[in-house]
């Protein structure tokens, strides 16, 4: 017999079912069971006096243990399951869980992480991770549809730094120097010169940075694209905001209030007029660390503006000062996507010239020699080019409203946290 | 104005189009340029007499450099490349690319792959990563509509090993052990403790291992798929027929004979009738040393077996002996997929039992300690599950019949090849 998905149970039928014990009430006359799969809940309900066997079977059973059930199911207004219960004709044990469960729906964030996959069983949780899937498949038919090749570029590299923060090394690279890729962000500048003239990539990165805050892990995984033949990061942002709000209206279309679509064009305001509005509208003096950049804050005050004045949720900040980026920037070519007060997405037209970036790499203090591989990229043909990158769990954290990254990665991982 | 792909050009039409030089003619009267980007070429004609200007611009460029060219297409049956060719008003040079290019035609393949961005500009390799794209949209799209969630498992562990394999180690993990993942394995069955019942990943793997072949590289990208719920591997392996079915139908639809769509159900074999089928019908002995598996001549002749016998690209190979598998296969519930006689896939039930998988760790010599975190997976319920893995460099090598993943990889990662 066929399994039935819980959401497609009909009264009247015949079904097989399979999933996880939510509930069970052992009374004297009664068991009651919730089962639990991945598209709902349903009770099961056994008379003992009628089916002695299938009450006994229920009797070695524990929460969270999983079962595998055949049976009819059955119109009963009391139940509150979608008026539905399954009385069985036969029950198998696939497995036992232990009685006591080490995390409960009052434990903390980091125990909660211990027991990631039981931490996961909750609906609403796997809801994060469905909506996660419909994101990166709107993301690759969208892009796909506008003719970007998908790359995949490599994560280990001889190239150790691409811009001085600090690199995971590997120990046993077969007597050589390897280190893991912060971003594609080499490679996919290199499937430019290569001429494929639009490419993504959907892959993970790697920081060895010491950070604990809300938006940070050693190890995510981002979007990447990168286009060819540009007149400035305008059309870069271009693409990104017609992705994005395609994207974001397959999503409502599916998820529906949970996922807003957007109908305003995104704001652009340049950095020199986020400060002017930072302090005349919204009264915030930036610490004069922050400056050439905005701070967290400031993030959050601009993305408030923006739905204020433009209704918007989305706000790119552009022309950011060329010694503020990364060297691969041209000039002030630059720009920021914030969402819902929170920075997402770092974007730029890219230097092209091989003397022009040779000097951008001396000036950032980097040794050019360790960079030549990358040069070599430059000297035999190279399109104007630029492009963003979208951290995928910071995304979906602030889509879904969600207080930290550790709650959208499937497994989150830190500078203290490498489990389970 | 806006770009016009090369493909799109119509004559009579003003366009702007960029690309690389792919071939330069400068004679006494006339320049010929012929211009490529990722959709195709086109000649650009000069009559020097007529445009002095343009005329002293081509002098300055070399072949691989890059252009923007304005000009009106104009129907000139004399030319091949579909019949048209630009008149130019305006050309910009983009870049300059150096007079001798490091690699030509002829180059061998550690050299090419040494300029790799270079050998990608010849269309029939980029071709090769417009397929992989297509692959992946069909995949993804296929399972995504099939109920699918896509996760993003770790790939820096703190488990060393999930079969003696060689791995490799972060030398620098916040002063912890830290490894790359061999295959997202574990992590894909602890989706299935999730309670996510199918799920998928395109994801990197990481292999130590010295290999030299035309299929083995150190770092490469998989789909792995697993689902719960099942009886045995047979219902896996009707997940991954109706997946590359569905997936290959689509690729012929859009590009043809370059890809042959499937029209037989796979033929399974278990691994005793392929022993039998090679030494009566192939009259080919198994080595002793690949007993319990199948070498590549014994891959290649079943293959060939498979092509005669049912007209089929595709044969699973089953049963594999329980002491020939990894330690989280379920007996000899195990299967391979060959597709044009070679491996493309392993796949298998897993064991879902705390004490057997326990036990299976002990006989494979493993100390459980190192595998516990794995292991606590399996004691709060588990569901039946299994799923497989599909190697898509390997795949796409064997689909587009390239000799090595070398070529069907955007950069390869072996041993001895970093670069670039």
């Amino acid at each position: 017999m066929k399994r039935t998905l819980i959401k497609d149970i009909q009264a009247g039928k015949q079904v097989k079912i399979a999933g996880f014990v939510e509930n069970l009430r052992n009374k004297s006359a009664m068991q009651f069971i919730v089962l639990r799969d991945i598209t709902g809940k349903i009770q099961i309900t056994v008379e003992k006096a009628k089916l002695p066997e299938i009450a006994k079977i229920i009797d070695s059973v524990t929460v969270e243990s999983v079962l595998t059930v055949t049976g009819t199911a059955v119109k009963n207004d009391y139940v509150k399951l979608g008026g539905l219960e399954i009385i069985p004709d036969t029950i198998e044990v696939d497995s036992v869980s232990e009685a006591v469960l080490p995390i409960d729906k009052e434990s903390g964030l980091d125990l909660r992480l211990d027991y990631r996959w039981l931490d996961l069983r909750d609906p609403a949780k796997a809801q994060i991770f469905k909506v996660q899937t419909a994101l990166e498949r709107y993301l690759v038919d969208w892009l796909t549809d506008h003719g970007f090749i998908k790359i995949h570029t490599p994560k280990i590299t001889a190239i150790s730094s691409e811009g001085g923060s600090e690199v995971f090394e590997i120990k046993n690279y077969f007597g050589t120097s390897a280190y893991l890729t912060q971003s594609p962000q080499l490679y996919k500048q290199m499937s430019m010169m290569a001429g494929f003239d639009r490419t993504f990539e959907i892959g993970e990165c790697y920081r060895a940075e010491s950070s604990f805050t809300s938006r940070h892990a050693t190890e995510f995984t981002a979007l990447d694209v990168e286009i060819s033949h540009i007149d400035n990061h305008h059309d870069v942002m271009d693409i990104e905001e017609q992705l994005l709000t395609a994207t974001f209206t397959k999503l409502h279309e599916q998820f529906g209030d949970l996922v807003a679509a957007p109908n305003v064009k995104f704001p652009r305001l340049t950095l020199q007029e986020v400060y002017r509005i930072l302090r005349e509208e919204k009264h915030y003096e930036m610490p004069k660390a922050a400056l050439g950049d905005i701070d967290p804050d400031g993030e959050r005050l601009i993305g408030e503006y923006a739905k204020e004045k433009y209704g918007s949720d989305f706000v790119f900040i552009t022309d950011y000062p060329h010694a503020a980026r990364a060297f691969y920037t041209m000039g002030d070519r630059s720009f920021d996507l914030i969402y819902k007060g929170v920075e997402i997405t770092s974007g730029a037209q890219r230097e092209h010239h091989y003397e022009q970036l040779k000097q951008n790499i001396i000036d950032k203090g980097i040794d050019p020699k360790h960079m030549q591989e990358y040069l070599e990229f430059f000297r035999y043909g190279a399109p104007t080019h630029g492009g963003f990158a979208i951290g995928l769990a910071r995304l979906i954290a602030r889509m879904l409203d969600l207080p930290t990254v550790k709650e959208s990665c499937f497994i989150f991982r830190g500078p203290t946290r490498l489990k389970p």
